[in-house]
């Protein structure tokens, strides 16, 4: 679908974890983007994965209505490393996808791959690479957001550079 | 944590999946056993997982808020087979423990061997098997629920068996 191009469009992006959470929201107007607002849903540890739901879900819920997003970008996961992280992961994103589906807000999900190539045309740049480049993308100075949230606006970026067909 | 003998008690079991989701919710009162629901929701079949989430998340509430369960008993994954699959499923998992934890409901993991192993003495029983011996332990004749349904009641009579400790 062809977005007009003189209309802004928020885009959210979420670097999805257990006790950690990263989150990143950015405009996109006329190829311009700008910085709406970053950071990360943390929770003390538990050893019960389910504890850290509510107020993930909560939160994002928040977050959306406050910022009102057009899209929703989320990291797809794979199983390479640890399963049962990996799962712990996969219910939290659950509970963040529910939180969007619910709003009936557009759902794109992105490998880890694909948003370093977008951001930075390489699929293997680290992360203090992309913190450097979402930075220039979002036209800031001395900007140093943490992993999470960087990752998380890298995400919303590579959204608003892959538009839906 | 003992449990007072005399004191009925309500578990919710949940076989967790994607278009198909099998509950089941018992009463336990002086170590017998009856049925008190079951079912499955069901949903058509969709090319993305988190179309499933909201319907899976609201029916699970309905049910909570109608039973009024003490314990919410849930399959255990495991990634063994297809990695996308129980991807899938664990983001389910997400939103049926974001429900039942909203609700500060104690909640119990098993795995599909320890329900077997429970219910039958036998860690290989097949489903035809456990069918047969949820409705002699709920003290139904030519009761058949299918398979989706009468696993969650495996798992829900499995969490009255298995006592908290």
């Amino acid at each position: 679908m062809p977005h007009n191009q003189n209309k802004a469009r928020i885009y959210l992006g979420i670097d999805p974890g257990t006790h950690r959470v990263g989150y990143g929201v950015i405009k996109e107007e006329n190829n311009k983007f700008s910085l709406i607002e970053y950071g990360v849903i943390e929770q003390k540890e538990n050893k019960y994965n389910f504890h850290y739901l509510p107020f993930i879900y909560k939160k994002i819920g928040l977050l959306i209505k406050k910022t009102k997003p057009d899209e929703v970008a989320i990291e797809k996961l794979f199983f390479a490393k640890n399963q049962k992280t990996a799962m712990s992961v996969a219910e939290a994103r659950g509970v963040i996808l529910l939180a969007a589906a619910e709003k009936l807000i557009t759902i794109r999900e992105f490998t880890p791959n694909i948003v370093k190539q977008s951001i930075s045309g390489y699929g293997a740049a680290d992360k203090k690479a992309i913190a450097k480049i979402v930075s220039f993308i979002l036209g800031l100075k001395n900007f140093y957001p943490i992993d999470d949230a960087s990752d998380a606006l890298a995400i919303a970026i590579t959204a608003a550079l892959i538009k839906e067909r």
